[in-house]
């Protein structure tokens, strides 16, 4: 049961956007403008940073949901997301994203600085400045979004279809149409 | 020297809302709602709460800012800030608000799960549900943007005046009109 009573039943992050459309307003234009808007890696990149960090911080509905967003957009689909989650050292990413990916993990923590030599090691595999910039920036709100679900003890979704279901939304119409 | 390259030489976050305004017009829109905007708390409770987070984050761009901010709006000024910083279990907060100091203690790490009997013990104190969730959110927030700086390896700002000098700004015309 959430930690604070909300007028709906709507699981995870959906609930508290309900509850709170002022905030809420503000957290679907962050995830619009940084999972979906114009920057420099594509939107299936950034929801599988996005799954990995929410993995990391050991939030389900998150993870869920943007490993579903992910598969959707990604050559690989679910396959190659659930092998990222599981294990993104051996998973069959191309160098750069795979180096994009050790990134976020030094962004979740548990120490949360970004070493030079692992900088150093995504510009050698072609990441740029501004790839950099973008990864870094979505694994940490992720570590926002995550702790507000989890803070708040928020529900998980009951249907066994919730998040592919939610990420047909989340393609068709972003995430400011989808969760009101 | 910051990982990525600036065309700017400001410090902290204000460097990388200078260099990416895409991004720099979302993190201000955020900072304006979440600690200045109509929430349940006053604008020098969720500055407190920012300062106090940074601090435990290890950011000390952030924690001087936010604890200058909360400094200029809170009875107790800088003397209680900074007994806040050093140890908030014996600062002279009220039981409310230390309560809620530690709610946002809980949102920070390093487990990041808010335990029933701490949500309890913040009612008790006179918290309501609407202060507990902006306790959270903010909290959360300065997980995002503290990452985002220290993970940027952002400079520090030079000028001994800095800090007291960016909390008129923020006082006087919020942080979208001060940080861009």
């Amino acid at each position: 049961m959430p930690h604070i009573q909300l007028d709906n039943d709507l699981p995870g992050i959906a609930g508290l956007i309900r509850q709170r459309p002022d905030t809420g307003a503000l957290i679907n234009t962050m995830a619009d403008a940084l999972l979906r808007g114009p920057l420099s890696l594509t939107p299936g990149e950034r929801e599988l940073i996005a799954a990995y960090t929410s993995e990391r911080n050991e939030t389900p509905f998150c993870a869920n949901s943007h490993s579903a967003f992910a598969a959707a957009q990604l050559d690989g689909g679910k396959e190659l997301v659930q092998a990222v989650l599981v294990d993104p050292w051996t998973a069959p990413l191309t160098p750069r994203l795979r180096a994009l990916i050790r990134i976020a993990a030094e962004v979740q923590g548990p120490v949360a600085v970004l070493p030079d030599d692992v900088v150093a090691a995504a510009r050698e595999a072609g990441a740029d400045d501004a790839e950099i910039h973008d990864t870094v920036l979505v694994a940490a709100a992720f570590c926002m979004i995550n702790r507000y679900v989890t803070c708040l003890d928020t529900d998980l979704p009951e249907s066994p279809g919730y998040y592919e279901h939610a990420a047909k939304g989340i393609l068709g119409k972003g995430y400011a149409a989808t969760l009101t």
